[in-house]
């Protein structure tokens, strides 16, 4: 198998098959009707296909089968991260790509999901179960069926957020694969934290977030404004799930997005996300942030919860046994930040000690986790 | 002076005057110019008139000199509370129903702010400085002076929020002034931890919160929409004040309103706020809510900073000293909540452990405080 | 009867009763199932109650038993506009206040619609069928079910808008009845065009409008934010019933207040409304607006097309018989703006030709109708 | 120079440049103070750089140069429409596919607007000023700095809008320039009224409309979100420029955007647009409209104003005089759909004078324009 090992990917001679957006993603659930409740009932995500074992769900502006699978298995895990490539033929360049590398390869031609065809599955050098397709079902587009949408109408899969534990070795592989970092997290002696990275032109179609890994941070849906984000918020307080939100609402530094994080019935979080900007001109600035700066994560300063640096999903190799996951040994964003000898600022030239009140009970939390 | 005594007020036999709705607030700060800068390039908020020593500010949709009042001072506190009444002859009531009760009371036929004529302050029972205006000298509304608005538009001066030890003691004596109690948070065993009351026909003109007192909590003001709230914080984002953001944004279950709460260069309070509902029927239904759910300080379960709870302002007599604090008796509605033996439930059949992992962090971390 | 008859209606010696707001209206419609489809289905009023000849609908925020009463009926019509009195005895005194001026007064003790106790109906001087009632059933205040709002959200009634032929009558009448003007239209000869009255502190719960009358002009539900507003035009085009759409949106002059105007399956209009401001205080400032400013009705000079000023519902008397319409003898608002002498401008001093060319074919309309 | 000659364009065998997206645009303006308090005071648009003749606009995202530039000149007119391309390379690949068409190029080294470099110009077969490079000098991106954003923020330049007397022969060269078509707009008889195209995963980056040409119908600005284009309305009344509002708001069918038209102070156009949908799939399916549905161009059914569909700026040779109209030979989109033999629908199977009372005297006008 493609186990995670240390040290620099080789760069593959073959070429990459040309990616043309992140696509979909299947979650094994360990409840699917529960599932079916959260994403379906409260999220409004719209079913295309289902059935005793599995649901195929679209967003509301997509016209390819579905952005989600849901799976019923015994272990709550991601079975895939799915990219779509531009013509048949990056599926032959994908498998030489993956090849040479030594990575695990299957290749399906019937799929390996419903309404998609010719498809190939990875386990990559990063641990991940990465699949890519062309050829895919049509099915109706419902943007500008307004009578079906929701308060929180869900538009797009906009990206994936996966935790790995050695960021800048991730970064190498994906470049070599395409893509190009957008936006990363630093500190001055050049640990790097996460980065950003994206085939499309918004600020990312995956980004790698440092931590114990091979696991799946989240997925993240796209609404068209941010009061759909605050509407979610409020029907799921109305429903009484509040609990499922894990952190937000708020504005992220990094991407300039509007966000908010839940956790679904297995702990599998999803993003909702909105108004990133265009990055898909050739030289688009790569922004880098101080991983002390308190505004890179939340533009408004409030603190992360624990939870979203620790908790993260198995993922499953291609037998649908969870990857080994192996520890980061760089250092921790957490503790960096918020732990007992963490620091974070809200201006470059505050006194490590420079919070006011109703911040320093929020950022020195570290010390008890 | 009027010591806040233990006991009830008693009800006086003169008739309350007829309070129309809260209508501005006077603070005294340290740096006039840091809180300038903090209310009028920050915020937004419109100078109406200004000299060495005070500022007037107006919001957007205003037609009476001002909603606010800084003045430059040695200790930060508030200094007055101004309701705005509906006839002349109703300060000679709040005279004789203020006297009848023993409090100090003081008539200005000039005022005691610029733009306000026959005034009349008192330390009323609760040990608050109370201000009563009819005579006020009109200024544009700039409702339509769009031009002028910034994203974060406020519009209306709409609540203060009051710190007493004894909740039940300061709900009879508003009500004796006229007020109606719209909200309320109370445990099974009947303590009741904050209640909101309304001359208006919104959810509040003031609200008493439980806690060591007497003490000014905050002031709000208005948006129309959430958007705009949103846009303050981001403002406070660029400008590099995001430590200004004490919490929220949110949404309140108690009001159903969208929140935010800052605190000034002096650490006042100050919230901004939308959306609530119309309460101006004589029998409006009065809302409970219990202490434990969750959901009732913010409706999506996140939880409420500590300092929000136990940090305010003290306020001042009508000689310009602060009023001595007394402590809070009855249960704290942070120790019963999300201290160590806290507890807050999600849905009221959950048993006490049932918070999940990521909110678990959030809610017990009164222990340390 | 209470027959229009011209000349100032005289002010009773009865005071008048204490009206809260505007609270219901019945509406009488050729195909109940079709109103239903609307108003329910496209627009997303809740069901309190209905049986095959009648649905009694609610706001989302309001606690009381409705406030539209649909009701099958041989001829589209308004059957009652009705208000809520602060106390049971402002019954007594809307009989001894209408009786005096001769008007037709119905009383019943059990109301004439299921969820409303003692009731008031007369025939008011200006010809229209008014109720007034104080008892009344309560239902659940929907404000927090979030999971029920659909993305244009109905909270509340805001207003009623009547058509009568002189409005300075129908104006010193309705300040007989206790309201008071918050806007007007008039022109430099002293000509009323309309004008805006209210009893709680918004811009209004009745305005009139110059017209042939007594006719019913409209009714306005309001919502908490413009999107939601857009969000019902938008469904209403995914339903393929854009032609329900007569004017809007757009945001008023008059009232600061964005807004919508739709038709039912009758013809019988409803607005859609939201964000206007503070009238509650007692010298809140009258705005009057010249009737050729271009942005009076329409804030971005948008114009009115001709059918929101010609056609309107007509009203019942008691008996259920139609009101007979009695010409306007003042000059007529279309008339004299968009007319082929009619002259609108965007700016006061604009030359009566100024209008560019894009927004000449739209102001010079008139003479084709 | 390179007339419009009637006829298909020729396929170059040579490859097409690489285009990455629209990226800014040249205007003369005949006042360029007026033009700068529209752009720069009223619409909030950032001058990058300015001196006597010329302004550099760039929107709140941007991090080129600019995406707009201003000149003072004799006649307004659209002096450029530029597009950035992948590579240096590019632009030899330009020189050479246009080289082929026989169209007039000019390629500068030292670029034709300030904080570009090398650049090539052409006459392109459609009588467009078309602008190509790749060089240009990076300035900071405001995107976080919302202290300098207005309520109707602009943030990217979204698109051009070109008027071509045969828009078949517009779309086929396009297709050939490496355009795809995403919708276009047709009659049963297979007339195409209008086309729209796209290289950057948008809608589009170029539309062509029917009509007598080569003339600049529009260019257009994204906001994030609706509210922001309501806000541009809401000032531009305040301001008491109203009617520089030629159309909208509203949702646009085709593009599903919101969307609002303005006219600056020479005539030209310029939209406001927010929210259409991922076009960069291979396959992305192509949305064909009925000319008489009166959805198609307004969500909402409301009317297009005549102006919109008549009215045009002048296009630029290289030279700077103003490119010959040909007058469109097909059907007119106009009349159609509004004139005296029009028709348009709001559902497909109406009756053709199945518009309702206030719908006639909108889709009835053409007759007397």
């Amino acid at each position: 198998m493609s186990a995670v090992v240390p040290g620099r990917v080789p760069t593959p001679s073959s070429p990459p098959p040309d990616v043309v957006r992140c696509a979909s993603f299947e979650l094994v659930v360990t409840d699917l009707a529960a599932s079916r409740a959260f994403y379906v009932d409260v999220l409004g995500l719209v079913v295309t296909e289902e059935d005793a074992e599995t649901i195929h769900l679209r967003t509301l502006e997509e016209f390819i089968h579905h952005n989600l699978v849901l799976r019923q298995g015994p272990v709550a895990a991601l079975a895939a991260l799915s990219y779509r490539v531009r013509s048949p033929e990056d599926l032959d360049r994908a498998v030489a790509f993956y090849a040479e590398l030594g990575c695990r390869v299957e290749r399906r031609a019937e799929g390996f999901a419903r309404g998609v065809g010719d498809s190939v599955r990875v386990e990559d050098p990063l641990g991940f179960p990465i699949e890519l397709f062309h050829d895919v079902e049509h099915v109706e587009r419902l943007a500008w069926r307004y009578d079906l949408h929701p308060p929180g109408a869900l538009v797009r899969l906009d990206h994936f957020n996966q935790v790995t534990p050695d960021v800048p070795r991730a970064v190498a592989f994906m470049e070599d694969l395409g893509f190009r970092v957008t936006e990363d997290i630093q500190d001055a002696e050049g640990t790097q934290y996460a980065a950003w990275m994206r085939r499309k032109p918004t600020v990312h179609d995956a980004a790698m977030t440092g931590g114990d890994g091979p696991r799946f941070h989240h997925a993240a849906f796209a609404t068209h404004e941010k009061h759909q984000i605050v509407a979610i918020c409020d029907r799921l307080g109305a429903l009484r799930l509040s609990d499922r939100i894990e952190r937000g609402p708020g504005r992220h530094g990094i991407s300039n997005a509007f966000y908010l994080y839940l956790r679904d019935p297995d702990g599998h979080r999803v993003e909702i996300y909105t108004q990133d900007y265009w990055t898909g001109d050739p030289d688009n600035p790569v922004v880098t942030w101080d991983v002390h700066d308190n505004q890179r994560r939340d533009w408004w300063g409030n603190p992360v919860v624990p939870s979203w640096y620790t908790e993260a999903s198995l993922v499953l190799d291609l037998d649908g046994n969870p990857q080994p996951v192996v520890a980061r040994t760089d250092r921790s964003e957490m503790g960096v930040t918020i732990g007992a000898d963490g620091f974070s600022y809200t201006r470059p030239d505050d006194a490590p000690d420079a919070l006011p009140s109703w911040k320093q009970g929020e950022y020195k939390l570290g010390h008890q986790l």
